[in-house]
């Protein structure tokens, strides 16, 4: 049982990256907002303390450390309004692609826009993110939230040319980029969220609001997905299960609204806090 | 660079987990014939050394330890015959989708069916795999090699109704159970294996070929693979890429040919030895 609230991982003034129990005033849910933390001790997954160490935030990290993320999947389509936008029938079961672990970042991470992907198509996803804390298969829905560690935000940033066409109809190529899953600012614990499907969550583009809906809307709610994933197949701790975006993203206007170099994108999700992350074009490939 | 020539990884009799060279007597190249193997020390993937301490091989295990396996990766429609049986164009680019860690099994694993997938269309897959070595991203086609470890056969055991229909058109809900992914019976180094194009790969299913080709009928080899999938993505030492398939699987025939319980699959892949998996139906869900 996690001893947390709000679960960040960060860099001290010394650059140790660490995981702390974020400190907020009352009333006050982004972590983004903390200054300092109260470190944890122990395996975040299993026997860990929050101390009395108050530590400073230098820098957020992505809330799960790298070593600490095993396998990234996603629900497509998991928003009846969203569905309707992209002009797909609402799925019967889950649809589910895969994002690797390199492409999770910090919550003010820039995203990085290789050569390939600067063409027409960028776009974004706001979503709720499932993080496992416990390992289960063939998990029932009745105890499939028993298996969470929390919850966190995260942009599932898209490619729609390589994600649909160039992609050959398989949407991971598209989304699977170096920093294209930016997550944070914590993981809220299933002590504190009990309820994941009374959020509301928003995309904010250049100030501008183009994403705005709630976690109510989605047709697989956290516990079917975590028990239609874990058919057959264990899931682990440190796993991390993108839920879908509402509808509002870029593919779905006309004209179509596409990222650009410079673009800021902000993201909320009620209770969770906000991410926001600059899109940045490479100038060139990276050097070996 | 790798001190080893085929390396496996292993339970000793003593049920330790170890990694080893295989010993095999001069002109034998499948590993499962091996019965000792000089022990490996160190990092896989850095500094290592293969010492003179000969032990006996108990079981082979994944030859990739399952602490070792970063992200799984592989190709659809990579083989221009197997295209065509899909009647499927030929694709412009690589193909992605992803396989999750849990899926990789050892080389004699029972293949486990939960029960969502024991209706009709489960299906068999023989494949080259890259084992990548060494980190990089946007690795150039003429630099590709050097960031391979070894190669290795695999079979990516595909349900065509979970694949195709239910899922929605992702591929991955139907290639990603547990034990889906046996690969092995051993890592045959790049020192060894120079062009990984020149092999002769085969399916048997219960005792007949099926499946009867050469990598040399890839589409996308494996250099231009590596490359593609490196743009804007660290590749990471630990990562598999399953190449695809050639032509012969169940669903290209008519009728088609279903796996079912009991049935055994072998694999062989030419200088890189065999694998031997059974399929076996799961008969209840896992208890929690």
């Amino acid at each position: 049982m996690a001893q947390f609230q709000r679960l960040v991982c960060f860099r001290t003034p010394k650059n140790v990256l660490s995981y702390g129990n974020a400190i907020l005033p009352k009333g006050v849910t982004d972590a983004r907002k903390a200054t300092h933390a109260f470190l944890i001790e122990g395996n975040i997954f299993g026997a860990h303390k929050v101390t009395d160490k108050k530590v400073e935030i230098a820098k957020l990290e992505s809330p799960l450390a790298f070593a600490d993320i095993k396998t990234v999947r996603a629900l497509g389509l998991n928003y009846e309004q969203h569905a309707k936008e992209s002009k797909m029938p609402i799925p019967q079961y889950p649809i589910v692609f895969y994002k690797p672990a390199t492409s999770i970042a910090s919550p003010t991470a820039d995203i990085k826009v290789p050569l390939m992907a600067q063409i027409p198509g960028l776009d974004y996803e706001c979503e709720l993110v499932i993080v496992i804390g416990k390992e289960g298969k063939d998990i029932p829905e009745e105890q499939a939230l028993d298996h969470v560690l929390g919850y966190t935000l995260g942009n599932d940033v898209s490619h729609r040319e390589w994600q649909i066409k160039r992609g050959g109809g398989q949407w991971s190529m598209g989304k699977g980029f170096d920093t294209w899953a930016p997550i944070g600012p914590a993981i809220v614990s299933s002590s504190v969220i009990k309820d994941p499907h009374t959020m509301k969550i928003k995309t904010i583009l250049n100030g501008k609001v183009v994403q705005e809906s709630s976690t109510a809307d989605m047709i697989f709610s956290a516990k079917k997905a975590i028990s239609f994933l874990s058919q057959g197949t264990t899931l682990l701790p440190g796993d991390l299960i993108f839920t879908g975006t509402p509808q509002g993203v870029g593919m779905g206007r006309n004209p179509p609204l596409w990222l650009k170099d410079g673009d800021v994108v902000d993201m909320e999700l009620e209770g969770v806090g906000s991410i926001s992350n600059k899109i940045v074009f490479e100038k060139e490939k990276a050097k070996l």
